[in-house]
Parts: C-alpha cells; structure tokens; sequence
C-alpha cells in the first residue's frame, strides 16, 4: 500500500523551475540619451535602495485578531514591516469552545500568517519569536525564538522599530487563585481546546475502568466550568451536547454519573451582555440540568477539589470533588506588557492606557489595541474651559446657542460620551433647542456662561465605557489602526479629525469609534 | 459572536428521552399454569444468568490491526469479549506517512474502538488500560490504567481469561543505538505523526530566523530518515512534496538550505518489495534529489549530529550535522511481551513464536498475531517419517505413487512450503509425474521408498519465509482467528484442518495461509 501510493504521486509531483527574473529594458532617446537596466523588483539600481532605506519600520507584536486585522489592511508600501509572534498562524477564537467538543476541526479555525504576509504588496516579514522586553527609549524590541521551535537553547534578538503596534492580547486571569495553574484547563488558544477535549475523553475512558467506585466515577466525571462569561457558557453548552448526544452512545454506562457545574462570582452568566440573553442562557441551563452556583468565589483548586466560597454565606468555604475543570475568568497581563507599563509608570493597571488613536499614553510611537489595552477616554470636564473658549469665537465670555452649535460635531467626535449624552432624558431639552434653533435668531441668540455651560454638561462623563475585550473590538481597532498608517503622510497635511480643543489646529484622525454589531435574536 | 452560536443551537438540542425498559410478559397455561415476567435485556430470571456464566471470558489485548480485525469479525455469542489497549481507537497506519505532512488529517484515519464495539451483537466490553504482565499459569492479565488519562496514580487491576489473544504490535526498535530515543522522532502512532508534522513547521520557521548563520540554516533544514522500509521512503516521498509544493511557497528564502538525507543499513531500499519497486523508488529519489546513503549504519545520534558507519569503509565514522531525524528501523519487542517470553522460555526471539494455528507454542490457550509474533512454521523433514508412515496405507515400506498423490493436499495444507517447493524447476518432473499419473495404473505404481522421498524433499524447508511485519498479514491473521473462535465448538466435532500427520484425526481447523494481494504497478 505504502509503494503504491508512492507510485500514485510520481505523476503528481512537478519539478519547479525557478522562475526567471524579468529583465525590464527601458531605452529612451530624449537630450543626451540614456539606457537604464532594472530588474522587475526594483532592487537594481541606485534610486529604488535610497528610497528602501528611508521606509519606516513599522514592528508588529502578535498575530490575534488585531494584530491580524492590522497587517490585513495595512497597503501602505512605504512602511518596512516586521511581524512578531510565537504563534505562526491567526486563529478564529470564538470557534475554540466548539474545537473542544470537536464540533469544529482545529485546523478549520487557524489561518498561517505566512499566508497572509505571502499575499501582501507591502515589504512584510515574520518572526516565530517572543518579544520579552520593549526598550521604548532607543526603540527596540527584544525577542528569543519560540522556546518549542529552538532546539538549541535561546537566542535572543533585537529589532528596530519607528513605529510599534503591540497587539499581544492577554492570557489567562487566575487572580493568584492557589492551584488554578497546576489543576484547570485553560481555553485561551487552539492547543488549550485541543487539550480539553483529550481530557474530556480521558475522563470517560477513566470512568469505565472495572475497580472504580460509583462515588469515584462521580468525581471524575464532574466537569467544572469557573466563569460565566461567553467563554465559560459557550463551552458549558458544547459539552452538554457533546456529553448527551455523542458520549452516552459509546460510554452507555457513564449517563448517569455525568455532572456539568458552572461557578460564577457575580450574579448572572453573561452579565456583560443583554439581560434578555442572560435570561435565556440561564433558563435554558436550567432545562439542561447544567448545575449554575452564582456569587460562587472559587478560592483554591486542588487536584481532586475545587474550594469556592459563596457569598452571604458568612465566608464559609465549600469544597467540590470534580474530574477536570476549565477556568475562563478573563484576561490578565502579559509580563512583558506588565514590565513595560511599570517603566512608563503605568504600573497599576491591568492593561496598557491609550488615548482615542490608541497611542500609548506618553510613548510617541506605541500603539496598543486589543485586550493588552484599553482606551483612556478624555473626559469633557477636565476640558470644559478649553471648549468653552475654542466655542466662544467672539471671546464673548458667554456662548449663543449658535457658537454652540457650530461646534457640537467637534465636540461630539472628540468625546463621544457627549452624543450619548444628549440622546438622553436629561438632555433632551438642550438637544431639542440645538435642533430648533437653526435659522431662528432669536433662539440662536440664547445664552450660556462657563458656569452653566458646565453645569448642563456636569453628568456627561458617566456616559463613558469602556470597550469590551472581544474579538470585535480588537479586529476593529486593527483595521482603524492600518487605515491611519494608510493615510500618515496625507492626514498631516489635510488633516481630517475634529478641533484639538487644548491646541490649535485640527487632529490628523478621527478618533477610534467602536461600532457595536446590533446583536439579532 | 459566541452568544449568537450558543442560540442557534438552541433549536439543534433535544431532549433524550430514557427508553423505557420493554416489559415483556409471557402467560402460558400448561400444566398448573405459570407467569413469568423477564425484561428485554434478559437479565432477570434465572436461566439467561446461568448461562452468562458458562460464556468463556476472551481477552484481546491491542486495538490495532490484528486485534480490530479480530474484533470486529468475531460474531459467536457464546464469547464474554473484553478488549484492552491504552489506544481508544484504531489507526490506518499506512496513512501515517500523509499525515506527517498534512495531506490526510489524522481524524480521518482513525475509528473509535468504541464505536466498533457499539455495533456488536455480543457482548465486547473495553478497557482503556495497558497490560503490564501476563500470567499464564493463572490464565489472568494484570493491567493498569492509562498513565495518560489517570489523574491519580496508578490502579491497577486484573481480568481473568479462557483464551488470550495477544496483539500488542511492536514497538519502535532502536538497536539500543544510543541517543535515539533522546532525540528521534519515531513514527508508529498518530501522535508521533502529528508530533513529526509540528517538527518540520519549526525547523522551517526556526531557519527562518534573522540572527543565523547560512551554516546553522542549513543544518537546522536537514531533515535526515533512517530506514528505508516502507515507512522511511513514503514519509521522505511526502516530505519532498511538502518541502518543494508548499513550504517553499511560504518559506521562500529557505529553499536553498533544505536536505533530505535517507540512510540505509542495506544495499538497496526497500528491499523486502519486488526488484522493480526498488528500482522505481531508489531512481525517483535520485530525480528528486533526496539523497540515499546506502550501506550506512547509526552508531550514536546526539542533539545535532548523527554519526554513521559506512559499510567498506573500514569502520571510519562519519558524523553529519541535523536538523531533524525521523527513525523507522523497524520493530522492536514490548517490554511485557519480552517477559513473558523469558516466562515461557522464548526469550532469544523477537516476537512470539506461534504454530500456524496462532497459537502461542507451549501454551495452550494463549492466541498471539500480527507485529508481536511470528509462526513457527513446522519443517516437512523433522515430520518426513511420519508423513511417509501415515501415506503408506498399506504399510508396505514404499510410498506409490498413487497412495503419495491421496495425501498430497493434506501435506500441502500442514506444510505450506510444499506447495511452493512443488512449483520450483527442481520438482517440475515429480508434481508431472502425480498430475499425469491419474489413472494410469503403470505410473500410480511407481514406488518410492523413505530414504528417496527424503531425499526428493531435502530441499523443502528453504522455500520457508517468515511472513512480513505488515497491515495485511496483522489484518488477515486477526479475521482468521475470529472465524476460527466463531467456529470452535462446531470444529471440535467436524474438524476442517488437514490429517494430523503425527497423531490420530484431523486438525480442527486449517492453518493460517497468508494470501499475498498482487501488486498492481
């Protein structure tokens, strides 16, 4: 069998034969008259080698949805990009709980970046590499090859950088809980899902075995999800139907000592989403006999039990027997990230600060996107007397309505918790008077001092949230980051961003604006 | 995202509903009239109990092709199956090669026993355990769980048998070369497979590296096979189309540093196939540039070179620098085979020595196929005196030619290496003379004494070749064997096998005849 099928792709296989490189003869008689030789790549020649020194390099830290999405979009080909990542390829993660389950292949949900970069116009590179430390002063980034890939021990390199786009995501939340490293599943990458799902099968095989106690095959197959976000539920799900609807056809004895419980620290499953989800998730868990302990804390996790303490119950602690647990309680710091935000004293944070165009705050050319950042929205208050004055054209010491109006699409683009703001019960009367006052003299005439104008705007600053940190956000802000690097050049002539109401001039871009997929039912 | 999925299977999920057990109530009113109630499983009552009791407990340990087959052939209700092999599943190991290099998925060449066992109408029941002693004298296996899915040390257990049915396969043979083990690959499982495939991923992105020398490049790119059995050559064949068809796509500048070495211990690869197969291969390879080192033995692998001994090179070791080394040198014994062949006094073998009937020699209800045995076939010349005495019916002292050709098919049957001999040049004019003399008194008359008939046969036991270690041989002993078991009781009593040529009767059944499927160029 193995000789045929041998013989079967001797007609398959082609010899390559390497492509000739084109040999482009430009022959102009103009003056003088001059013949110039080039090759197609443009690398012969004098000209084309000034031009590659002067690009700037742009280094890229992660391969996730918004590193992806970054390098997807970027057509700038003035740009020299290197890309950094220990992991070759871009995984589709909301798929991941239904590759534990085997609903969904792992290979059906990765896509190699080297294809990606393969497809690009741009000059494009890629590491299979960790960066360990961002030298932000002399704008270097050290990094050592994949510990999996080196066989030979690690060397480390440094690569140069005019720009940074560190996109490194996050890894998994144990809240220093004592035991979850040693004891729980992760599910955060293609190899965690992989993972459980062996386990998962271990635990069956496990239980069938002829010496066990009925109490002990109850253990084992007890299967513990810690967080009810949509990671946790998700997985609760796929692994009730894989359980009910494939395993207890081959493991008919198992059915009835299969237990799945969810333990989660708030309230509600699900509680960032819409309370109509919530609701059905959880009534439909119920129907599912999936065993939900809300405001369950789990403080410690050994290799038999998990020890959690429920709230209101006066601290007292509770320990479950289980088989195998999958801990997805969110997202924590990388330690790179972690030890770059302590040098530029943003030590007690939990991810990088970045102002609206996802600049690292105070580190002229980082930028951070996805869930190793957050944006750290400006709040109108502490701006109040600038916008005051930047509406206030006639230094009236007073602002109309009109010299309000004129303004408010500046305002609103620059903090967008003021839209928000307006559209509701509050403001509604102002918001109506701006609407109505166009054209009528006498409305537009209308009057605010500072003191009131603040006083209207007082609340505005509640409006604000933070973006959550999903796969949405993080593409999103990848695709907006490319496209700002797209148009550098452009938008510092023409700049195409809202009155920079601290300074003069207007900014380069729109600030990043998340715009929420309206979620169907 | 993930909500919205969870959702969608909503309407996908249904409840299932425990079948109810099937009462059947049987009224008859004979005699003093009775009512029994017995449940469809026929667990209650007494006599279905009883007779559960006189099933004879089998047990097949492994799960490949000798012990799959075996499973899913036997049908004889009569048995009590318990199957035991620390691999769930079975695996098409010839594909193994493919998936090494992604052209197969390793889902798709493997099949749950489970699912097997689901589909037999007798009673099968598996352990995911690994035997770790045979003990014949109290015809017991002794076995522990799989160290991979037990979480909490080892519990062992033990399962009583009537027959045993060995077909553990073999396990990668090293030659006790030093630091193979350490730093081979080995490529037997899907897992190796899947580990081989990941290997080649980080070489080609280890080389890619900016901080190399071309030097390391190149050793890191040396990708180096030995064993030119079936295995080695499909998977360096594989490797080269995966190199030069997709790598090369995505790895563009490490075309120029990949080597394929393939070392040979022997004067040709692939030596066990036809002489054109060789030639086709060894000539392919040539093409392709994968470079065979033919007469080339491994004396010591370390991290990064492999030092081998070329045949007429008066001992001189030559070292060669490596990247990554798949080991395919055959097969070796599994260490609890190796003890219980010390047990039974086979300790200088390889595999276990059987009798053609796949019994294990000296141990009368031990069964043992495929990779971890072979058959003993028995010498016509150590048997010649009571063949000849059982042919001479009427005790003549002399062997007619008529009485010769009465036995002949027994002969055959007993002693397939007859069959053989009878087609060889050698014995064209004896097998002439039995064909022809049908019928023609003159000729059945011819006489032949013992000393010539030894002599006429002398040379019959060189046409004796063990069979070859492979998928076919494992498959078809494990269906024979399953038709033999199926058969048992009836054989007793009707035996299908030859003349017993040393005792009285007919063998119960015939012997195990490997049929060589022709090789279809």
């Amino acid at each position: 069998m193995n000789s045929l099928s041998l013989l079967k792709r001797a007609s398959r296989y082609f010899d390559d034969y390497p492509s000739l490189a084109k040999l482009v003869v430009v022959c102009t008689i103009s003056g003088g008259g001059y013949v110039a030789y080039a090759d197609a790549n443009g690398t012969g020649g004098s000209p084309p080698v000034l031009e590659e020194i002067k690009k700037k390099k742009v280094v890229v830290l992660g391969t996730g949805w918004a590193g992806t999405s970054f390098l997807k979009k970027l057509d700038n080909p003035s740009y020299d990009v290197q890309v950094i990542s220990p992991r070759n390829y871009f995984a589709f993660t909301p798929l991941l709980p239904s590759v534990t389950c085997g609903t969904v292949e792992a290979r059906s949900i990765v896509e190699p970046i080297r294809s990606i970069v393969r497809k690009k116009s741009i000059d494009v590179k890629y590491w299979e590499a960790e960066c360990f430390k961002i030298d932000a002063e002399n704008k270097k980034v050290h990094c050592r090859p994949n510990p999996d890939s080196s066989q030979n021990g690690k060397e480390e390199f440094v690569v140069d950088y005019d720009y940074l786009v560190i996109a490194m995501g996050g890894c998994p939340n144990t809240f220093n809980t004592p035991g979850v490293v040693e004891n729980c599943n992760f599910l955060k990458e293609v190899e965690d899902a992989q993972q459980i799902r062996q386990s998962v099968i271990n635990s069956f095989e496990k239980a069938s075995l002829p010496t066990l106690s009925d109490e002990e095959r109850k253990r084992i197959l007890h299967f513990v999800i810690v967080g009810g976000g949509p990671t946790g539920v998700e997985f609760a799900a796929e692994l009730h139907d894989f359980v009910n609807e494939d395993l207890v056809k081959l493991y008919p004895a198992a059915k009835d000592f299969v237990k799945i419980t969810l333990l989660e620290a708030s309230d509600h499953i699900l509680n960032m989403f819409d309370k109509r989800i919530t609701d059905f998730a959880e009534s439909k868990f119920q129907r599912d006999g999936i065993d939900m302990k809300l405001g369950s804390m789990v403080v410690k996790v050994s290799d038999k039990e998990i020890s959690t303490k429920v709230r209101g119950n006066s601290g007292e602690i509770t320990t479950i027997p289980y088989g195998m647990v999958v801990w997805s309680t969110g997202i924590g710091t990388h330690p790179v990230i972690r030890d770059f935000m302590q040098k530029i004293g943003q030590s007690n944070r939990r991810a990088l600060a970045t102002d609206e165009w996802l600049r690292v705050e105070g580190c002229g050319s980082i930028y951070a996107l996805g869930d190793c950042a957050t944006i750290n929205q400006r709040k109108v208050m502490e701006d109040i007397a600038a916008i005051f004055k930047k509406a206030d054209k006639d230094n009236s010491g007073t602002l109309t309505v009109k010299e309000f109006r004129e303004v408010i699409k500046d305002i609103c683009e620059r903090y967008p918790q003021l839209e928000l703001y307006l559209k509701s019960k509050k403001m509604r009367d102002i918001a109506d008077l701006l609407k109505m006052a166009k054209g009528d003299v006498a409305k537009e005439a209308i009057e605010l001092n500072i003191e009131e104008f603040k006083k209207a705007l007082s609340e505005v600053d509640s409006q604000m949230k933070n973006h959550p940190a999903t796969a949405q956000v993080a593409a999103q802000q990848g695709t907006y980051l490319a496209k700002c690097f797209n148009r550098m050049e452009e938008a510092e002539k023409n700049p195409e961003g809202p009155i920079r109401f601290r300074e003069e001039g207007r900014h380069r871009f729109r600030p990043f604006r998340y715009i929420l997929n309206p979620v169907r039912i």
